[in-house]
């Protein structure tokens, strides 16, 4: 299923894309929440009542409405830095070393964005960039999950893109306020679920800015994978229905080309991954 | 006003505290809601309402419940790093370079505990440390706040103990796993309104570990106080109702001392913040 949440005359719900059609999940199944890790929360039996509904269940075209991020609500945005290998090198020559083990730092929740929706130049940088990357969303509460019990816990995948403030970010080794500014969380078009995703190490991932191709690799290049990237955050932490891990980013990133070349007002950033969708962002001017 | 998040007989609520006393505000108030971070969003009106609420509305005793973090449904949890310049040199020694520029991590939500709860010695690890400090709840949603505009975005104050997994958290320079094990952000034991704390940055604060005492210091020692620190958060993003600013700690922490004294099963860590109160974990194994 291709499960988002969208606004629709000042309303915001859950729906289910078939083709260009929209159901409107929470129209049809008043008792289901209206967030999606709310309903991700409420397991396999509710989305089997969302399986079910059909075709003529759909009220809605998909162009009447605006998608938002799938997930609005998610506890935790995670991000792996340096995850695939010719992107960490490109990291690298800009002084941050590679890695000894997998390299966790926060989005703030608070900068999700839509699928669609602009993206902000802040107005205290000019250093801005895109990293085009897969992005798993968790489907149960859990702790201490091993690799091979991590493909169970994940509900679903989406495209993000992981925008990113190249002087903010690297002023801290902590990374997070860089990489957290407003609206530099754009996910979606919408949730896959995982059973329409076989093999998620084997999806090409492509990045434009306007029509130039930038990025162009397949998560099968990743150097830490999903299933072991579940395993060594669950070490630590439980991992909550919805919570969010970007699985990292590979080479061609504007802050990789010499000279530098970061986005600008007006540019558009497409992030393609087979299997899942697109999503497209412009820069505009913080106002 | 005192207000906290209380769990009794299977119900959790917010509550007022008056002395020994407590006022079950969702009993006595039922259209309010029952998390912190939802309280704060309804702003002054809801506050005014509670604080109407005198001794003759309070139904219970503080030793007849549990006490959860005040602040359960925070979004954010971010925590500012070597910000009190003899422990800055302390975790200096330890290799980690004194800071440029304020340096924030995230502690994640999903480590919230309460005041008086059991803190776990990880399994993967025996490098767990304590790190006294005080933490602000912010009031408003807010962005751009200036210095002189941040003292009327902070909702109070609480105690925090930002426990820390010494090898976990340098092991990555972004810090963010060895901040955020399940336990490790034990908060309380009370939100302490900022109308009873004239100046946050004139307070004394310490930490025990057992009866010795090994962090004794004032607020007022911070290197950016709090008013810098929701200016420059807030300038990367949107600040929401019930998130949560971890101040920076004084010099004392385990891995300062030389040898290092980490945390063992059974010791009691009390941390205690002059005009807020104290709070007091005791570290057991990870089941």
């Amino acid at each position: 299923m291709k499960l988002v949440t969208f606004q629709h005359q000042g309303r915001i719900a859950l729906g289910k894309v078939i083709g260009e059609l929209l159901v409107d999940i929470n129209a049809q199944l008043p008792d289901l929440p209206d967030s999606m890790a709310r309903l991700l929360a409420q397991g396999e039996p509710a989305l089997q009542r969302i399986a079910a509904l059909g075709v003529d269940s759909a009220t809605l075209q998909l162009p009447q409405v605006q998608l938002l991020a799938p997930v609005t609500d998610a506890q935790k945005y995670l991000a792996i830095g340096m995850n695939y290998r010719a992107h960490a090198e490109e990291v690298a020559r800009n002084g941050v070393p590679i890695p000894k083990s997998q390299l966790w730092f926060n989005k703030q929740v608070s900068c999700l964005n839509g699928p669609y929706a602009d993206i902000h130049l802040p107005k205290v940088s000019d250093k801005l960039d895109y990293e085009a990357e897969l992005a798993v969303v968790i489907g149960r509460r859990c702790r201490h999950v091993t690799v091979q019990q991590a493909p169970s816990v994940v509900a679903g995948y989406m495209v993000a893109n992981d925008v990113s403030v190249r002087d903010w970010q690297m002023r801290s080794p902590t990374f997070t306020l860089g990489k957290s500014f407003d609206t530099h969380g754009p996910l979606g078009p919408w949730l896959v679920t995982a059973d329409e995703v076989p093999d998620p190490h084997a999806l090409g991932i492509r990045a434009w800015v306007n029509d130039e191709l930038r990025q162009d690799s397949n998560t099968g290049d990743m150097i830490y994978n999903i299933w072991e990237q579940i395993a060594y955050l669950s070490t630590v932490m439980t991992l909550m229905p919805g919570d969010i891990l970007a699985t990292g980013t590979p080479a061609g990133v504007g802050v990789g080309f010499d000279p530098k070349r970061f986005l600008k007002v007006g540019d558009r950033v497409r992030i393609e991954v087979d299997g899942i969708g697109h999503i497209e962002n412009t820069v505009v001017a913080e106002s």
